[in-house]
């Protein structure tokens, strides 16, 4: 589990809660269904109407995304790759084709399945290079959904306000002691649609976004690791381009030679 | 038909409705007719000063585009192009020339004339990746007119907004219950000019663009089919390659080998 | 003439007018001559600190751009190119000389007579690109000076607006009903800001922009066209690959082979 | 000096007092002291914390160059570099060496220094291309400090405004008719940061911008003249291609052979 | 210590406090320990949902950079590579080994070593390469953290004066008298956002992104030194390409032969 997230939304909403009752008497009043409806509604409506169904379907999935284990263990994949090197470099690529059943992620074992294929190195690197790049536009697409959603609730929250503020204008008169609860709730919506963009869809949007570049650069030492074997480099070459990946002070987890 | 538009305009539109008919007695007060003409006269007026006439036109099929079915059929694409690589392999490329008038992908056919032809690959590859380049720039182009649209429609609100209070206050004395309706209708064109951006311009725009977006990864798809084939490589290799255009999820619905 | 541009000016100008009409009996409250000189002088003195002389003189030319007919005649000089390469085919490059005074256009005029003085392909290439990219620059630059405008109007619009209400706010006494005139007049240098941005520096910038972006287009087929030429290319290749240029459904105008 | 940037500071200035004291009797209200020190110290303040210090004292070097005269002599030099090529061609390199202290320009006299000394073509483009690279990174990032200062200096207006209202709303009892000059005094903070950000920091910014892409310009057309000249390139050959760099108005200024 | 961070704190906190003082007589009212929760702690909580726990944790680090001295030594490194690149060509590359030890900088330690190890230049250059663009794209996305903050701080500030006054308006009768306190205190958190958003957040993450770019211009320097000293390029041309790299003003710094 990711303990960031999910401490950032307790803490978050505990704070708000915690500000609203120290500040009014009668909570009640933050509570506006309508408004709630037009805020949501509008911003889903919306959003329906920018993505295919397929796609807003799908991001239930990515908002998962946002709450599960964090860094993806890199390391272990250089270990792994030049594990494979030094095994290719001394038994050959035939060798390979046994282990490929064990290999959980797909690219690299999709990867490899290529080498024993005996693609070519230029076939190997176009058809690796052409499927990150693909992967990365299509999840950075996805990913844009809560940007786009960011971008849509603080909108309808104003919507919402100035509906209410337009029907409290028209049945003003001279009482303006009818005006303060009356406004208190079409302020609402513009608070529900500021709390949204910012405490859930840009938040999210952001972790989703690093999440997809976080796995495009592992698919792209995978990538540089299959190529390596392919060329039969030396395992402490091999090592020493793919740490480059890694922040420097993880170096360390990576046995040098 | 695209169903995730049309029950998002519907959706969000009813849910306005709703909340608007929950908030007021008097709905007659959301109905302001010389404001509609601002917002969107004055949105349309701008855009004619911003594009050539022949293109604001285009924005009714553009429009349309939104509503016709979603999700290219690239897999069935990727299929077919393997099959014409396999026929060249065995029978030539001259036993292509029968078969083009029964494609109906005008872009595909062209290339595949092209090939029959006996066009270089250098040639091939210049004159297609040009024509993919320029339907590219010119279709986002075109969806940058709802783009424009989204970013004036607000304006035109709050000019119009202006106007009205402009015109109240001038003629404001100490009766501050007469404030109330005249404010309100000053404020229907803020709202007007929100909602056309937010519900139609926006989502529309995007739409648009993704649309565009998918067409050109078909052309690419196609592209690199057509230079396959020239090249003659083998079909296991063409469907590696072109399946990496393909979201993963969708890679068993294309026969690997 | 142009005739989307000139309808937009005039349609947006008597939509507000007719708006405003009917929304006040007063309508001399809208014209504020100090505001006035506060939105234009203020958006045009600042203009003057951004851009030398000279560029903002040549301001008044883009303007009128605005106004021109529109749609380059891409597909006649299509026509035009292969007829040359057709003849070049034939009679050799020497040929072109008498020729090169009946040409109006500078650029291809200019391209063809190093064509004739025997220029090497790279050198032609580098030539003709480079001028392609100067030009690109520097007349997307002088368009900026109308996006300096747009964002400059509604920043003195506002800075109208503060400097009424303070002046006003200051001699604010007891009496609420001197208080409206005064702020319908502070109001509209904001409804001027906005108004000149949205309707004449953005739209105006947005047409300036496509323009240059047009004929950079008729440069580019202008210079692919002399390079083919140079190259002694098939005039079916020449036309194959200049269509692209086009939009396919303009691609019937130009005769394939 | 350069005539458009004073002209539009004074023009600007004019205006707005002229519309101030149009607008009120009363001008001290405009002046507030304590507000002034809010938004130049807070804008200041805090660029020191972005920028290192030595680079917010070249800042006053940058506001001097908004005021020199306008327009690098590119043309100049495109005529100096072509009669060094003509030199060279007819008298080899080392003649150049006794010219060299007589040439003002650093970045020229450098490039021919290293010609002179026998540096090949491919180390002359190296050191040249970097040079250029650094030099307007560099140059671009200090004229960054204006944007970021007029980013800042509407923020602190706003700071300014929100102290001045909450001191006021605290004190504020029954008494409206207090209430209009303390808002006029923490409204002139919010004019303060807008009319600097406005009519200062974006224009000098914009303007010391386009100084310094102007010399990358000219430092092009040095790099490419001296290219020239190592690779004996005919004189006409260089004007044709130098000429490029120049707005097509002013290719009359250079002549042609 | 960084003169310009802390002088720019310290006089930025003290204008704000003296204005503040001679603003008003009760101080108190600008101290809101609720509104001080909501804008911290929300902007803090919407933080640890968009990045890892790990990285928030780095922010402190990233913090203290902003106040440690400026201006990395890259003249003292241009010398450092020169004389290390006359060592290697009087005395061949196995001479350095034991010079390694003693070089602090962790980039120039490693590169060396590679020499001496006997990479070839293509296997140093993307060695290198890779490892400069992964440091700067990561540390770059590290100084986004800042930037994430500076934009939800003042929403948060807004969210927090939406909860004040929606409980002042709920509670508001026909006193009036009640409404200032009541509303000053719900502005504090607008007052709040908008200051830490322009005095801390984003004036950090404008300096923590500067020395992350020059870091990324040393390791530039060191690259192109490293591959230099592998060229055995003659010292003269060394000196000449790596001053590119700085300002030309600190030319004189570095002595030329």
């Amino acid at each position: 589990m990711n303990i960031a997230t999910i401490f950032g939304i307790i803490t978050g909403i505990s704070i708000l809660c915690a500000a609203t009752y120290a500040a009014t008497d009668s909570v009640g009043v933050f509570i506006n269904l309508p408004g709630l409806a037009i805020v949501l509604g509008g911003t889903i409506a919306a959003t329906f109407i920018c993505y295919p169904l397929r796609e807003v379907m799908r991001v239930f999935g990515l908002f998962m995304t946002a709450f599960t284990a964090e860094e993806l263990p890199i390391g272990n994949y250089i270990k792994v790759l030049v594990a494979v090197s030094r095994d290719v470099a001394a038994h050959g690529e035939e060798h390979l084709e046994r282990k490929l059943k064990s290999i959980d992620n797909e690219f690299l074992r999709d990867g490899l399945q290529m080498l024993v294929d005996g693609y070519s190195k230029k076939e190997l690197e176009e058809i690796l290079n052409n499927r990150i790049q693909q992967y990365h536009d299509q999840e950075i697409n996805a990913a844009g959904i809560y940007r786009t959603m960011a971008g849509l609730s603080p909108a309808f929250g104003i919507i919402g306000t100035l509906i209410g503020l337009i029907a409290m204008m028209q049945a003003m008169g001279d009482d303006v002691a009818r005006l303060g609860p009356a406004m208190a709730t079409a302020l609402t919506t513009t608070l529900y649609g500021a709390l949204f963009a910012n405490m859930f869809y840009t938040p999210i949007a952001t972790k989703v976004e690093r999440r997809v570049e976080e796995r495009t650069i592992l698919m792209c030492v995978i990538r540089d690791g299959i190529l390596f074997i392919k060329d039969k480099t030396p395992a402490a070459i091999v090592t020493d381009k793919l740490k480059g990946y890694l922040p420097p002070r993880s170096w360390s987890s990576v046995p040098s030679k």
